[in-house]
């Protein structure tokens, strides 16, 4: 390790040393190492090597997460291992790191002590803004919360985001990504009744947590313009999982449910759906159809392929760092309607849906 | 919010303003936010809706990643959107939320200045350790890059932690947890041969990835010791990913290899060359069996249930934090045999496998 020799033996690097090793002047290791001017290839690779033989760290990485350096995004998340919420992660990652930011991802655990503790934890390290994912649970004690965020993070000069969220009320200094949540549903179940259904098991997801609420409503709404009634006995909350869909669909079946189609709230809640009538002897969609939403990579991997609703989740987590971007550099405070943005959804017709057998 | 009254207009509120709302003393609040003592449910609630009330930010969360507050682990992982990567994220979280400490996860996008960037940041910060995640690659440069980390991270009275990956050669203060990668791919081939397999077409994955090294010597062996002889022509290397499982087979199809089953690198890749293999017409297991690697959830979510090799991923991570907790508490800074934990692997037998037909 005798490049270390080059920094001395207790001090770091400096940039003089990183210019000097790497033979150019330090306005062009100052360049590469900010990622805001153009430089070519070639230099950045010069000084990117001599970056990793010194160990050196910039001072913008060591004032970073502080103001003045490397902006930083952190991303919170109920759960690590959700996959429409990675998707928006990435989506995010991806626009960060367009910019040469740097993001970070806590996880929740659906615990507002951790994310009370995590959102803290990150105005302290002056962040340039906090990205909350998911679905909210609708109480008032929500909404509160999240105003106090939106706040005290405006008030250290950084920025509350929301990402499948409903906005909050009121003047709040927050902005707020989503998608057309309800019109998915609406446009989902109407192409199970304009299939022929009549008889559908509804799998929304938890009664208190809005994108179920969304969804079920827009599956409500398509039920009565078909004129079809919609037996509240045939809608199951529950989870979001694998199990919940397996579960429900075992227990319809075990009480005598006559049901030619299942409206499930998510692909994965869809995924254990379909096991669970494979279990009971009926195929899909032969025997009874089975639609998703979310349209993450399960969908297509499954047999047959998944009829769901495209969630545009990583395009959604490009738009909030842009809109992050976007307000620092125009140095923008004001709250409005700008900061609303609602993206389409839209049916992707695969191979899980027949008329209904007879 | 009249509630923000009690911290003053300007100033933030203080721990004495938690105790006197909440009606404890200040030493009780600290043990409910240190987080290390036991106190009841009910303590603990009453002092933390004071805690949100009043937007408190601790001392502990002030100082925090600087040495003396709550502990924060970073987690270092190539994508999000990869499903074993965020099991042990999830293992590391829910060890690391049972201590109250903190973890955060950065990706690196599989860019080594990203990386670097995050690895400087982190120890910046005085993270309690940084987990690198994932495969690595075989190249000298990555050891010594890994060497430099460990010793930065060392002198920052940080710790390095690798998981999943090969342990660095030569005395670096690191700990690896890692799995018996070629035992379980071992088993998963003499499956296949057990039950009459004879061409099998082989997608270890990347050839310069160690994950895919393991995996490729571990089938081999397995041939050996059947005294099966492997045709290096059916070994097809590519990314871990769905459309490479899908390609290979496509194109191993179109150039007349015959083979009776597949061995997949990992449950992606086997859930794409499943699908190849349906769109040619061909039934699995029936006709062609298919095993994958890694039991994420996906593995059982298909049709048919795939056959894989679990790797305890949610298990690594525990491993991973408790290592780094253990360390802590007995300030050990030794580097010796047991800074290198193995775990186990073993065979899942599902639906995906028959012995060949004629």
């Amino acid at each position: 390790m005798s490049q270390r020799k080059a920094s001395g033996d207790s001090g770091r690097a400096t940039i003089r040393d990183v210019a000097q090793r790497a033979g150019v002047s330090v306005a062009s290791v100052s360049r590469v190492l900010s990622g805001n001017y153009p430089v070519s290839d070639e230099l950045r690779r010069r000084v990117m090597k001599v970056v990793r033989d010194l160990d050196y760290v910039t001072n913008a990485h060591a004032r970073s997460l502080a103001g003045g350096g490397t902006p930083t995004v952190a991303i919170l998340i109920n759960n690590i291992t959700g996959a429409a919420f990675t998707h928006v992660a990435k989506g995010v990652e991806s626009a960060a790191s367009l910019r040469g930011w740097l993001t970070l991802v806590g996880t929740t655990g659906d615990d507002p002590e951790r994310e009370l503790a995590l959102v803290n934890l990150m105005r302290q390290q002056g962040v340039a803004a906090v990205i909350l994912l998911g679905g909210a649970y609708d109480y008032d004690e929500y909404q509160l919360r999240m105003a106090r965020f939106a706040r005290s993070l405006d008030a250290a000069d950084s920025h509350l985001v929301l990402v499948g969220r409903p906005p909050l009320e009121g003047e709040v200094p927050a902005t707020t990504v989503d998608y057309d949540n309800e019109g998915g549903a609406y446009a989902m179940a109407s192409h199970l009744l304009s299939a022929g259904h009549r008889r559908v098991l509804v799998l929304p997801g938890h009664a208190e947590l809005t994108t179920a609420q969304g969804r079920l409503k827009g599956a409500q709404r398509a039920f009565e313009a078909y004129g079809v009634p919609l037996d509240p006995g045939m809608v199951r909350h529950g989870p979001y999982d694998y199990e919940h869909g397996y579960d429900a669909v075992e227990e319809s079946l075990r009480q005598g449910a006559a049901f030619t189609a299942v409206l499930a709230g998510t692909d994965v809640v869809a995924a254990g759906a379909a096991q669970a009538l494979r279990a009971a002897g009926l195929r899909v969609p032969e025997d009874v159809s089975v639609v998703g939403y979310d349209d993450i990579p399960l969908a297509s991997q499954l047999t047959p392929q998944l009829t769901t609703v495209h969630v545009p989740y990583e395009e959604m987590g490009r738009a909030a760092l842009r809109a992050v971007a976007d307000r620092r550099e125009s140095g923008r405070r004001r709250v409005g309607d700008a900061d609303h943005l609602v993206l389409g959804t839209h049916v992707v017709v695969r191979q899980s849906v027949r008329p209904p057998s007879q």
